[in-house]
């Protein structure tokens, strides 16, 4: 099998000009009707063709019965019939041209040893038409930069640079969801299902050159063939960080693999060890997958692993100082000239060090001027920045009270102290996206309290964006796993 | 000092039937107008009295130009004028018989050599005055059960058994706001500030007979007698589970807990390892405090370490099976008797173990079955259910796409859908909560997706609330903890 051959086909997949979907419908909450809908609520650009012999007009396009009677070109063909009716549609894709399919269908490998033999059968018609084929028994597949969203649970993250293959389709979309919900951009999503022709390898030779992925998420229960998964991997974590959660990790991980895609996921240890060793970032739980690919995909690298601490209350500073040096980053003294010029700003009684405690200044030049003080000191690479986004879930509880008890303040006011405390939060997120251009070093920031803005924070026109995430923990696993990123790349 | 005499004249501060606020103001921003609107809106049931010698009236209320003006009895002051001031208003409290003071605020012991003196001349006056003093330096209280939300963060956690004592205000203030957006319910929350009075130990030796918390989360820097601490917390630990977060575990973190609190937080593994045999369950992060908050106050202890696991997606299972035996906890098979009840249920093709894959299945019964058939058994300890809960949220999104694409559906049918997969969640956490009151196991939620209803979501008149965490390793962990405490209280 040349991976090669099947990479470059693979356009036809992630960025079609027509899509049909076989064994389309509109009954609700049927797979036909989760994939066709999604694709249309999606806005989808090219032309959509359902395939259904039962019906006529679907969301007001016309349905075709069969697909060679769509009277155009179909670049991509997703299919959800019942897996027995499976080969003869394929050839029939054959017959009209199509180049890839998305095989929704389950009832294949994952199920018995009949399911193995009619999988190997539909891989080789594919072969034979010359069918790029996804899955079987694959959730789907999100391709932001061609406005493709086909998976059944209907989550449109943005675009972005984080590509995601995952051998779990359930896991995988959920993951996408909440990737959504927190705001991180993404260039691709595939859920390999089964991997009856293209492995999660040839996924990732496929990223290796699309311009668009700066950072590659796997899920993965089994590889083929290790060593070349290993080859790849090696190559491309070079220019693209690859973060690889690897399901099957201990006996009873590796028991429900086993039942789950039938393969066997091997030594734990063994992966691990090849991992470490190719700068992979392997991560042990899905949470992980999306902080890494937040920060990765939005953040300078670090050169080393000294870090300043800017805080709004004291508490957090010295939990985000443990979490640090527990991670084996410095959180080093900073010199006399940097305490001068921010204590300039601060009451006498402050910090005076590292983590520097801004004692709940509410003046917005005060944390800008911290940040920049302690990033233009060639003693620190990185930055973490506590609680300034984040405090206006607290103004407007604050805001809130106020409307309630106090007759005498205007609601003009109190909405004016609203949008102060908006404007405020989103110029401290340009600035320090400023400050990270001007400097090359990364800003982290922690927000401590749930806020419905996410934790990606894009500023327009800029490559950085803000990063926020809730808890200092997450922050500095973040930070962590950036700087050894970076020791391997001056390794390598 | 008597422990004793101090705790118990902690009711007149936690439950006090009067509040004046000394130094209340109505301009926008202030403390006194933060602690004010705060305990006004929170709709405290008591009289409450604000002072301030400038002003007439506030926010309807008269004003007293001192609270010996205050024509009734005040048991509880709270102060936010400069610390100058604080000597002669405590003076004015002893003159007025208020019992407590909760002393927001700062510029004492955490300043230089004139606050300690300041601080010890306060702490004298306030043992002559025979008034209670929690602080100074403190973000105050929150006491659900008395209405009492003083604090200048206007979180408003429900009434629950959960109580938290922090050493430092802004961390623990933050924290019950992240408490209440999960769903936690709370007894009693207090700033303990600069202590120059009460010190945690006293908080906890309340906290013991308080018959409203059942857990006590602990924010730590430093521990003045620190024999006496561990001494009173192994007592209570056997009772009520404490949770400690320690800040100063590192020696970056002891930096800055020095420069934050002014007191040394000694060494760290001395503390854990003290905890360890008091069964005190210390954590590392803020996040943990939370989480296990959430669990040991809505969840029956489970009597072993042998976890069943129900999900909708095979990856998340093995995620899920991988963090239970890397944490020490069992995956065990299951005999065939329980295969054969659930597989009625299930296609042929399902997993036939544990993890059980319920394979998408929308049907009600089919969880619960699988979760009841799980408790059943006397081989398994405890639940985790993955994707039940959360499941509403893509529902949600496919429900949204379909008003888009699809004229024919009428509005009426999809509002029934969403109502459909609202009752279908508050359903199953109904039984589920059931099922841990008939067999005394707890079942423990992931929704793999951030919902708006928090983490934990209490039925109405049951003991046990229903608990979901967003990732399985949050669940995995906490599980883990509360197996741990179980085997304590049975070692012990």
């Amino acid at each position: 099998m040349n991976t090669d051959s099947f990479t470059s086909s693979l356009d036809a997949v992630f960025s079609p000009k027509s899509v049909a979907v076989i064994g389309a419908s509109s009954t609700f909450g049927k797979w036909g009707q989760f994939i066709l809908s999604n694709i249309m609520a999606g806005g989808f650009k090219g032309k959509i063709f359902p395939v259904n012999p039962k019906e006529r007009v679907m969301y007001g396009l016309p349905v075709y019965a069969h697909i060679t009677d769509v009277p155009e070109p179909v670049d991509l063909a997703l299919i959800t019939t019942p897996a027995k009716t499976v080969p003869g549609i394929l050839e029939e894709c054959g017959a009209k041209g199509v180049k890839g399919v998305v095989l929704i269908t389950s009832g294949f490998s994952e199920t018995d040893e009949a399911g193995k033999n009619l999988e190997r059968h539909i891989a080789d018609i594919c072969r034979k038409e010359n069918l790029t084929l996804v899955g079987p028994n694959t959730m789907g597949i999100i391709c932001p930069y061609a406005g493709l969203f086909a998976t059944g649970v209907h989550t449109r993250p943005r675009r972005g640079s984080v590509a995601f293959i995952s051998q779990s389709g359930n896991l995988g979309n959920q993951l996408i969801h909440w990737a959504e919900q927190q705001g991180i951009g993404v260039s691709l999503f595939v859920g390999s299902g089964n991997e009856a022709m293209l492995s999660c390898t040839d996924y990732l030779v496929y990223l290796e050159s699309d311009p668009h992925t700066s950072i590659i998420l796997l899920y993965l229960e089994s590889v083929g063939d290790g060593k070349h998964f290993l080859d790849v991997t090696r190559r491309i974590n070079r220019k693209k960080p690859i973060v690889v959660l690897k399901g099957g990790r201990t006996e009873a991980g590796r028991t429900a693999a086993a039942s789950h895609t039938g393969s066997m996921s091997g030594e734990d240890s063994v992966f691990r060890a090849a991992c470490r060793q190719s700068g992979v970032l392997d991560v042990a739980v899905p949470s992980e997958l999306l902080d890494l690919s937040a920060g990765f995909s939005s953040l300078p690298l670090p050169k080393g692993n000294r870090v300043g601490i800017v805080t709004l209350g004291g508490g957090w500073g010295v939990v985000t100082a443990d979490e640090c040096n527990q991670r084996g980053l410095a959180v080093p003294d900073i010199p006399e000239s940097i305490i001068e010029t921010i204590g300039k700003y601060l009451p006498p009684f402050w910090s005076k060090g590292n983590p520097v405690d801004l004692v709940g200044s509410r003046d917005l030049d005060v944390p800008i001027v911290a940040v920049e003080e302690l990033l233009k000191w060639d003693g620190i690479d990185a930055v973490i920045s506590l609680g300034i986004v984040g405090r206006r879930e607290l103004v407007r509880l604050l805001i809130k009270s106020t409307r309630k008890v106090d007759s005498a303040a205007t609601p003009a006011f109190l909405d004016q102290m609203e949008t102060l405390s908006h404007n405020y939060e989103e110029n401290y997120i340009a600035r320090i996206v400023g400050l990270m251009e001007a400097y090359g070093k990364p800003i982290i920031g922690v927000t401590m309290a749930r806020t419905d803005k996410g934790t990606v924070r894009p500023v327009d026109g800029k490559r950085y964006s803000g990063v926020f995430y809730e808890s200092p923990e997450d922050a500095v696993n973040v930070l962590a796993r950036m700087v050894a990123y970076q020791d391997f790349l001056e390794r390598a």
